[in-house]
């Protein structure tokens, strides 16, 4: 839980399953303000309240309905990240352009700039997912799941940093897509416990420096 | 008077509606000082010095004839923004490519890059604001109004935060932008007191931090 | 002397007429040092040492073949700028795209790459520079001459924000160049020593803080 | 080996011939850590641990393949610079285009986005480097080799500086390319052992301000 709201104060709003009917989120507290144990409540998939006393984020829809839909997930993270989100503003769609990219493929696309919090709109956002690990909404963010948070935060920082440079290499030319046997190779060297543990070090450093306090 | 010195100091000139025909507005003061109640002045729709000593922006003329043309509008803001003013550089419309652009709509320009120092150069921004939340200057800035100085600041912020959006976008392509409809529903889910006054928050922690003193 | 090493400590070299036939100018120390009066000396339009110890940097004919080619002009700076350098490498012309680019009008463009060391390659800078303010040297840099140390500081930073600015508009269209109307009422307006002094105000205050030692 | 210590930390991993068979290499230590003599160790072609105990890097071979083939080579660099590798993933060519761009002229690229963890990649890279002072991976990063450390570091940054110069200015156009006469005399001018310290000084100065610790 505490490793939760560390992340969690990173970036937008996470979730992590609890069992087969509830989670637990972080409540619509800002990014600025460390995540207390307070701030996290358990609620159902209607969003009914079963532990703690915060409010849930009106777009707990997202998490529920995918939780609803995919078993295997256990941590869902939505976040609002400037270089994916410039990709659906214009139609491009996300490819893998280099290796880490590979652990995303290619991302799907939900058509819709809506805030995601009915039930219906979080259906369509997990079946847009269908049975991948990440799914970008039009012209507003992205959403990354994973079997436990660590792996999730890696997933979440390796299709930003393809998505910037799939960006900034369309300036002036067209990015180099890894060939569909170059994809499979890094997924079989990159998709490892120990190597989602470095990238979750290496990024807690980064922001330990940044924000000593 | 003191909410206004704390806007006001974090970028160009600012006024507030006094009454029927005079208003309140910041001298010629540079950003980078800390506004104090001497560097505010109350001058009449000619420029003329009602109260304090200081001495009013030679642009007052911009808020002069938009406090004439418009009853409703009680703050104006006149800012120099990066991303907004390049769209007028090269003629491309101001169209809105996130939820919170909608609170603008499509902002008219006036077709001048010279400085609104004159009642004519005043009549004219006026002119073109008509009945909406903000206009263009040609090569030069935005301006602002609302019914009151967290509304104006909140639509400041998003109108630059579309800009930026939309010229980066354009960049590797076209960008989406928000349908009627959509538009329509962002509105009434975003222009709300609550959410103005949560956007002016996040930004004073924001600025609190960047300059501790 | 002080107010100058003051300046040359902020970009690249510059000097300052000393007589009719001899300037200072600051030796080839690094930005990053803290100039003092020792880093200075005087020379004539050959490089020969008239005054200080230390060593003038080996494109001093730049500097000697203008204040031998313009009696008016009593300062000279060459600075290495991003933006202004950009346009060169690809043969764009500076165009003024924002009131104070007015002062500048259409720079030249020396139409060589290579290092300013002998006096022909100086000839050919001052008949480049002809009778105006600036001149751009392709691939490599800028060139501002003035009567006085403040004019020439605030020309070379007009120079550099306009070129940022019209690179940044090229990325998304073709800017808007200021009509030769609208550009004389500019020069009119803005060629005071008054605002040349803001200029320079405005930017020791900025460095100050950039730099508190 | 102390200043070798200094380099390796700014970027990437870094090795130092020891004798015709073998070399000193920093272990995968990342990038954040201060390294310490226990962080680098001795090497055979192989990969065989001669002196130390810390874990080689798994792309030695990229380091081992060039020493083998290049008897000239004693520093190898292997960084991920940004804007070099923009230019690899769209297939635009590195071509000098500013003075110091000369000491690296038309550097080759790898066709290849893969790790270069086997001999056989390792000889790829070798043989892709031929007999000049680097080459590119595409879609991954930058080889650069010298007789000693401080030209290496120097051609690192100049390689570096040139890609980010040629990327900025195909945004708006297309880059003026020195002539073979204008390389030709940039490289008599500019590839001298004092410029190449005069460099590293410069960033040893600039890293040492923004990380003072």
């Amino acid at each position: 839980m505490l490793t939760q709201a560390e992340l969690v104060d990173y970036s937008g709003h996470c979730s992590a399953r609890r069992d087969g009917g509830s989670f637990f989120i972080n409540s619509g507290a800002s990014i600025r303000s460390i995540l207390t144990a307070e701030d996290i409540v358990a609620i159902d998939f209607d969003g009914s309240l079963l532990d703690g006393t915060a409010k849930p984020p009106v777009e707990f829809p997202l998490h529920a309905e995918i939780y609803r839909a995919r078993p295997d997930v256990r941590v869902v993270m939505h976040t609002h990240p400037r270089w994916s989100t410039l990709l659906t503003m214009v139609g491009v769609p996300f490819r893998p352009v280099f290796p880490q990219g590979s652990l995303l493929g290619d991302v799907p696309v939900l058509d819709s700039p809506m805030s995601v919090n009915t039930r219906d709109m979080g259906a369509r956002v997990a079946g847009a997912l269908g049975s991948g690990p990440a799914v970008l909404l039009k012209s507003h963010g992205a959403v990354v799941v994973a079997a436990d948070m660590v792996e999730c935060f890696a997933l979440a920082i390796y299709l930003e940093e393809n998505a910037c440079r799939q960006y900034m290499a369309m300036q002036i030319g067209s990015p180099y897509v890894l060939s569909a046997a170059e994809q499979e190779a890094c997924r079989g060297r990159l998709g490892t416990p120990s190597l989602y543990r470095k990238a979750w070090d290496h990024y807690r450093v980064k922001l330990g420096r940044q924000n000593p306090n």
